[in-house]
């Protein structure tokens, strides 16, 4: 069912790290191990956490600010070389201070050549509203040395229109900086982060590589849902607890070929003239289809 | 977050059932006997499978007309005398001949006033694309004694369009008639199956009542991913190994406020501007968006 399209194995990294808030040149020194790691166990494309160098609780405004860079700063300086270094390709998440002065939720997807794209979450979960601007360009796919990436930003991740037309753009894998705050103890097998990691892989067919936080950050415990899922929704590797770099490889053909089973495909198989009235509708309709 | 609306608790059940293949009479006393068993512990909406009635591996086009019955026929008549009986709405799937003569995969809505909506499958899985004519017309919500309550069918859930869609337009509860068929042997704690009912439920903050198949026909098993999900992901009942009937409390009110913690909200947080394009566009589209 899924021969058709030549085999291509990517080496795909998610780390999952344990910033400290504030502690910038620490946690770039810790990204930056990270990004050895994946590299030694012979990862292509390194996917980082949300915010990854500032921390994510921040008090105010003034603080995201100060602790804010621009998308080509430090952080992407530093990952470029690592790029370059080990024929990587790079996605993480920083705070961004853009060309206007807006403090952003950003996520980097850097390669050799340098930055080649720069996302701003679109989707803002609770305080992040007081701190960032959000985004006003839709979530993007690059063609990149490690296959089509498409981005997402946690909360952006719980919005299927958002997985859903990063696949119809064609990503082969779905790239997710994350940091989940822990709302309640897990009570089932699976927490809901990496249920809908696994949701999105299977009903798009596409790779979804999780990285989330760990540790302790201001009263915040974090799901830890790092998870690497492959197009028919099985968990290659995580969750894990703790910081640590969950690797997998992943044959890219599997996220080009939409095919299940014999006679069906995840995306072919659309109905759109059925769904676009519903997809244009508010959430206040309330008049009774039938 | 979830106090403004008032509070309506539904009593829902799954019912779990192992039909016979042309076994119509049997089966429909099967469904009967679940049907009873739900109201005997308080139910007031009971899903059940998709083609409980006929069975679903027909050997062609010819076998599947000679088992289907009009969406006003016997079994509409039982359970419409069911639901009079016990107060009840009944949603279950039925093999539908209609009024021009096509064969449909169907499922029935049905109250005390007897036969309300039909609605026909819109994504065909695998060999029922030989047997069924596809529906035409959207899934739908449909208000009921037992709430807001919308309808899709199996492989009709795999698409977030169609889930999201019934969200839009309102609906407290899915009803998902299901018949999975086990295509390898489960390798993750919770079977893809029941992770798209939590997803489903999760990102739209609606309960899902996923009534899956039993038993063996024709060299098929079943998933058996049965499950009622409230509107948090959390799984309120199931899934369970063989026939039985779940049931779980759902008070629609934390279906019908779509808040998530303090600042949150999972319709009114979208942002269409940013989606309409994606969604319309086909998935042959191969531009890179950058």
């Amino acid at each position: 069912m899924r021969s058709e399209q030549p085999s291509e194995v990517v080496s795909v990294a998610c780390a999952q790290l344990a910033p400290v808030l504030g502690d910038v040149d620490r946690n770039r020194a810790r990204a930056a191990a990270a990004i050895e790691h994946a590299a030694a166990r012979g990862a292509r494309l390194v996917v980082l956490p949300e915010l990854c160098i500032s921390g994510y609780a921040f008090a105010d405004r003034v603080e995201a600010r100060r602790l804010a860079e621009p998308a080509d700063g430090p952080t992407a300086q530093a990952w470029s070389e690592l790029a370059r270094r080990h024929e990587l390709v790079i996605v993480g998440g920083i705070c961004e201070l853009d060309d206007e002065g807006a403090v952003r939720n950003s996520a980097v997807l850097i390669d050799a050549s340098g930055l080649l794209a720069v996302y701003r979450k679109t989707h803002l979960w609770d305080r992040e509203q007081l701190i960032f601007a959000a985004g006003e360009e839709p979530p993007r796919v690059l063609d990149t040395e490690a296959g089509r990436v498409g981005i997402a930003i946690c909360y952006d991740a719980f919005f299927p229109e958002v997985m859903r037309g990063l696949a119809l753009e064609g990503a082969d894998v779905i790239a997710v900086p994350t940091n989940s705050p822990l709302l309640a103890p897990p009570t089932q097998p699976l927490s809901v982060e990496v249920v809908l990691a696994i949701a999105s892989a299977h009903v798009n067919s596409v790779f979804v590589a999780q990285a989330d936080r760990s540790g302790h950050e201001r009263g915040i415990d974090w799901a830890q849902a790092s998870a690497i899922v492959d197009p028919g929704g099985t968990l290659l590797a995580g969750p894990v607890d703790g910081a640590s770099v969950l690797v997998a490889e992943c044959d890219l053909a599997s996220a080009r070929d939409k095919a299940l089973g014999a006679r069906n495909d995840v995306l072919a198989d659309r109905r759109p003239e059925l769904y676009l009235e519903a997809f244009r509708s508010t959430p206040t309709t309330k008049e009774t289809v039938s």
